[in-house]
């Protein structure tokens, strides 16, 4: 339990005394946010309980009010522990690839492995997107966007260099939709491991941004087609 | 409140005197839903008592109760509505075209044009997929099932007429994300009406899947850039 109190210490700076009990420290915060986590996925932001948490992850109630203070906190650590993660695995991902849809496939390939084995976090990332409040939720938010913004940016960047022409913010929105929507139906028996999806998925993806033309001529024909409906 | 006697007869089975009593009931009963599904979207299914759905439909809480029984039947009634009022259109739209990239792009057209109207509707279909228990959920997981299995056949029959190569089952499911995931990104000023937004989705998708072919290639390469990381 004593490692815990770096958690206090992160709200009145204090610096780690050593290497070795900030990794203790991780890997016990690591362990109470993954029970956390499972029990916002079973019952809900809203469903669950200071009660329900504290049977979860095997602390006290009084140890869980002591360190995380509320429902809300822990949850904000979860969301900020993931999106932290992500966001490094990232950066240092494409830190020496310069072909932009390599770029993109490591995008794709790093999300996937990430949640691939942390389904039930994407839920409650997911669903709880709107549950915390004022303070907590911008510094979320601040995070969010930046991993949005480089992802747009991986989108223009294949656009110019490559002579494309698509809207960037579909493309972003409909890529974000297809790996994020994978809590609801990926199963590894069925569906590979997370390389074999992030190809199969980049195929579609990039192939689908990078050799379009036909569209305008279908609109037409498909709204034609759905008036008569 | 008396044309909502057809909620109870639904139950114990009886004609509707006529089709005018018909639109009526259904009118007061979309009504009810609409804002049923607000109260949902706002609190969740877990944090939104009867006495918010009450204050919210207008109806007494007694009346909640006398014609719904529960909380659960409201949620399985607006899953049931949007499920069946989809999967009519859908077949409606598709009974007179056999171009297999035509009738996937009305797939995507009709999904659209529903939810992009109806987006918290989509949010509490997503957040709430598994809060109905037993035989509710069963009769809506069948209704899910059909509409599911109408997708998979689309993607079949492009397939085999056009003897591509491509994992059905990912193509299903990556499109499922693209055009669910807009409940929580989809913003008409910016990004247009149903109609636009189902081509470049339209385009970007049946372009990934129609012109797909290089991806051994790149799996390998980023499988090393993943690994050297």
């Amino acid at each position: 339990m004593t490692s815990l109190s770096a958690t206090r210490a992160s709200r009145r700076p204090r610096k780690m005394s050593s290497r070795a009990s900030a990794t203790r420290f991780d890997r016990r915060l690591g362990h109470i946010l993954d029970h956390a986590t499972e029990v916002f996925c079973e019952k809900g932001y809203e469903g669950a309980s200071m009660r329900d948490l504290s049977r979860a992850t095997g602390m006290s109630l009084a140890g869980l009010y002591y360190y995380f203070e509320s429902k809300e906190r822990l949850l904000f650590l979860i969301q900020k522990h993931t999106f932290t993660t992500i966001l490094e695995k990232l950066k240092a991902l494409l830190e020496n690839v310069t072909d932009p849809e390599q770029r993109i496939r490591l995008f794709i390939l790093n999300h996937l492995q990430y949640f691939v084995s942390n389904q039930q976090g994407l839920k409650v990332l997911s669903h709880e997107d709107e549950s915390l409040k004022n303070g907590l939720s911008s510094e979320i938010a601040g995070i969010k966007r930046e991993y949005y913004r480089i992802c747009l940016e991986l989108m223009e960047d294949l656009r110019r260099k490559r002579g494309l022409d698509f809207n960037t913010r579909t493309a972003v929105m409909s890529l974000f939709g297809m790996i994020n929507w994978i809590y609801t139906w990926y199963n590894p028996r069925v569906d590979g491991n997370a390389e074999a999806l992030a190809e199969r998925m980049g195929n579609i993806f990039l192939t689908g941004i990078t050799s379009g033309g036909s569209g305008r001529k279908n609109r037409k024909q498909v709204s034609e087609l759905s008036s008569r409906a």
